[in-house]
């Protein structure tokens, strides 16, 4: 069968590849008929050159036909909602219902809706007017973006349709995706309406463009040339530290979403009141999608006491009834293997699980690990890799002074969750934890797992490294996640007729903007002159 | 006479100094009586532990207390504004008056106090709320943070006093300042108000701190040391190239200002209709602080002419005819000097000055190059390196289009600006210079020289790199500098009595907060029954 074409320049190309490579089905193991194509460094170049091109050319475009282009979007992706789910269920073993259909879909469309929203309302650009000065500032399009997506969500996270995709977009910047190479299908699909709605709309042919697979080399020297603007990546750490540094070394911005254990503290007298509603919840969130979630919780710290070892004992029962999940890859069942094996070496116990296998091809059991304050203070390093998939560990502290400890051993992460009494009685333990866990996660949650990461403005996908490369941006939430692909611009007595529309004194569409430090929907002479 | 002392948790210590430093006086080249200490890596440490001692404190504090810190610190400087001024013409050259004293002190001082209202405002702090979702997130405190001043600016930009001092603090954050070696004594006499005023309001004693000098490795020890959380330097590109290595080497927020030619178009309409006022104001802005300004324009392109001949004339008169400047230092004049050669080696020909001497003590002859846009675009990257001080070049293109391959071979800068006429003949070629212009610097001019950086909410003192770090990101302008030392923290599901108060549904200080996408200083429950 012949190898599928790459997406460069609005067309769909033979590549001029330097391999091939092929999806698997992770129920089974086998490899998936179809062909794809891993692209030589020339046809990153076409694509790079492609991207500089629409981005001069989607500069000149209004706002509104980046808006009609990701609504069209994803009207086009519902209709062919089916197609895409059974295609993403056979490539990453995720199923179609309620995960795919329900859930995943509905979120990516609901994404690139709201950023179609932000673009039209140019909430994202903070307009900024100093009257008396004559100085005015917003946020702008930066350049054509590179966006490589994670494993473990195909439409949400996805290189061609996720958060990143939409926001890039959204702020006026072409896309160059490259598909993660377990889901090549699914990826396919998606560019394909991807690029009819770019036609439909009339946006530059380039302004959306899909590579399967590049050599990691290829890679790193895509991220270090001058055409492209800026870098997102979702995956593991050591690919990412990588990218990072390539683009550290020509200094442009990349966001990385790279790791995190998300601890989850369990006060005592959370766990004296709702010890097994606790639990039910907690096994929900680390056992869902097999675990394979940035916010699955991988570290569970609650003082070690009579309530704790029997929470631990319910918390075994429950991983142990449930069934155990297909994983993504080969890859990953080895990763999640190797991982368990490195904190069982840095003196974790295995309370439950720990073996290959137990579930439908690619699996591993639902795993429970467990070590004290003193063994993870002693190794916090090791203790708190992440093992990614349907493992947890807990970590029973001899006080609360120990938890604050170990809480302070902890890199940063992407969440961080108290549970706590409703009566108060935990309130004072509650005030000695906060403020550590506050400092080294982007969101702090209270008795609820993180898992859950709904897509709204005060929304923070994000952290302080190594969660992800900067702590002020987030990569989820609509319109804060723009402002990572766009520059800050300043107009320095720039005659009016020369003003980006959103910077000149009217306002008729009624863009938010602050005019003197005043926040408003008026003209700037209005406000002025009140 | 004995070594002065430096700032350490609170304290003036006898420095344990692995040597010692003088300053010089710039007019004479003699050294100055003070020596002064460079600090071992155990003082560092010591700054470091006292910094993150003083953070845990400073998030317990209200930010009123901070308010009142950079107030009353602005006060004292005022008090002692004489003697600062004196201390710093001595160390740099630059005058009292206009310069010092009435320039960069009440800058200074404006600063500080605009950044005490943006404390007390929360201004910066971008509050959202999503009411129905019950998410929350704000910017917030990061950590201790290291300043590192420039040479040129020892009062508005200087470690313990200037831009990025104010936003650190403002935003919550200790200060581990490092002096700018050539300017010791007013880092000190600025410390010691400093001190005085965290003293007076009861901040936590290592709030400000103060290292005179560190060897270089220390300076990048410091930067990776973990209890550092961000840092700010300000100063040569290849130092600051060292630094940014090794904050990007642990994903830490580092945020620098480099370099910048800063260009400058002279469109045709605008020399045939006022060329003797616009060489006047040009020649202003490129000898002012004998040339030593980040916003120096060091590029000039005009289309090759009659008129800009006559201008380039007139522009050599006016630097012939203007006194010849105080380098800051010998570094500075041999800088110069090596900049000048290896412009002039590139291909680049002297119309006037480039010999060293000629004004009191350091100094270099104002100096203007020229090529021609053939031999730019033959060797653009040795053509557009930055020559800091008193020195210009004229970039004679033979078109509009040539202007624009000129400009596309820009490195990010920090300033650009077109001149064109006021009758609309230039619009034309603005309109096609303008867009490549756009994407290369952080603040667009028209018909104005970049030399002044007004501190308002508007301003962008950034730039793509290698101008600075990070396009998104502005040094100067309050609340959005602040924002540098911030991490972006959400509430997910938190309970209302655990929010912080800017958070909580009820805003009595009426803070401008964006709920549900609506910018407003209601309280959160008033809109959502709205």
């Amino acid at each position: 069968m012949s190898i599928h074409k790459v997406l460069i320049a609005g067309s769909w190309r033979e590549s001029d590849s330097t391999g091939t490579f092929q999806a698997a089905d992770p129920r089974t193991g086998q490899n998936l008929p179809d062909e794809y194509p891993v692209s030589s460094w020339s046809e990153c170049e076409q694509a790079l050159d492609a991207a500089a091109e629409a981005f001069e050319q989607l500069r000149q475009m209004p706002a509104e036909r980046i808006a009609e282009f990701l609504e069209l979007y994803a009207d086009r992706i519902e209709a062919r909602s089916a197609e895409i789910c059974e295609m993403a269920s056979r490539e990453t073993a995720l199923p179609v219902e309620p995960r795919l259909a329900s859930g995943e879909l509905p979120r990516t469309t609901g994404q690139l809706r709201q950023a179609a929203a932000a673009a039209r309302s140019f909430s994202w650009c903070q307009p900024t007017i100093d009257t008396s000065a004559n100085i005015r500032s917003c946020f702008a399009a930066l350049g054509p973006v590179a966006v490589l997506g994670p494993n473990n969500f195909p439409l949400a996270f996805g290189s061609i349709s996720g958060g990143d995709f939409a926001a890039a977009v959204a702020a006026g910047n072409p896309v160059i995706a490259k598909a993660h190479p377990l889901h090549p299908g699914t990826t396919r699909l998606l560019a394909e309406e991807a690029q009819a709605a770019v036609e439909q709309t009339g946006l530059p042919k380039a302004t959306v463009q899909l590579l399967y697979h590049i050599d990691h080399s290829d890679g790193e020297r895509m991220v270090r040339d001058p055409r492209l603007a800026a870098v997102a990546y979702t995956g593991s750490r050591t690919a990412g530290l990588k990218l990072k540094a390539a683009a550290d070394s020509v200094g442009k911005p990349i966001y990385l979403e790279m790791s995190s254990v998300n601890p989850i503290v369990l006060l005592p007298g959370a766990l004296q009141e709702r010890a097994e509603e606790i639990a039910g919840e907690l096994a929900g969130s680390c056992l869902m999608g097999t675990g394979q979630f940035c916010t699955n919780p991988g570290l569970v710290i609650a003082v070690d006491n009579d309530q704790t070892r029997q929470f631990s004992q319910t918390l075994v029962d429950k991983f142990q009834a449930a069934p155990v999940g297909t994983l993504l890859s080969g890859a990953g069942q080895q990763g999640l293997s190797s991982a368990v094996d490195a904190l069982r070496q840095a003196g974790a116990e295995a309370i439950c699980g720990a073996s290959e296998g137990g579930g439908q091809g690619y699996s591993y059991a639902n795993t429970i690990l467990q070590c004290d304050g003193d063994q993870f203070l002693a190794n916090p390093e090791a203790l708190q890799a992440e093992a990614f998939g349907n493992s947890t560990m807990i970590v029973t502290v001899n006080s609360i002074d120990q938890a604050v400890e170990v809480i302070s051993q902890l890199e940063g992460n992407l969440t961080g969750c108290i549970y706590s009494a409703t009566d108060g009685s935990d309130d004072a333990a509650y005030d000695q934890i906060a403020p550590h866990l506050r400092q080294r996660v982007g969101r702090l949650l209270n008795d609820q797992v993180p898992t859950g990461v709904a897509v709204c403005p005060a929304m923070n996908h994000g952290g302080p490294f190594p969660a992800t490369g900067h702590p002020g941006f987030t990569a989820v939430g609509i319109p804060a996640s723009l402002i990572r692909f766009a520059m800050l611009q300043c107009y320095d007595n720039v005659r009016p007729h020369r003003l980006p529309a959103l910077l000149q004194d009217e306002n008729p569409g009624g863009v938010w903007r602050s005019i003197d430090g005043q926040w408003t929907q008026a003209d700037a002479g209005a406000l002025a002159s009140a």
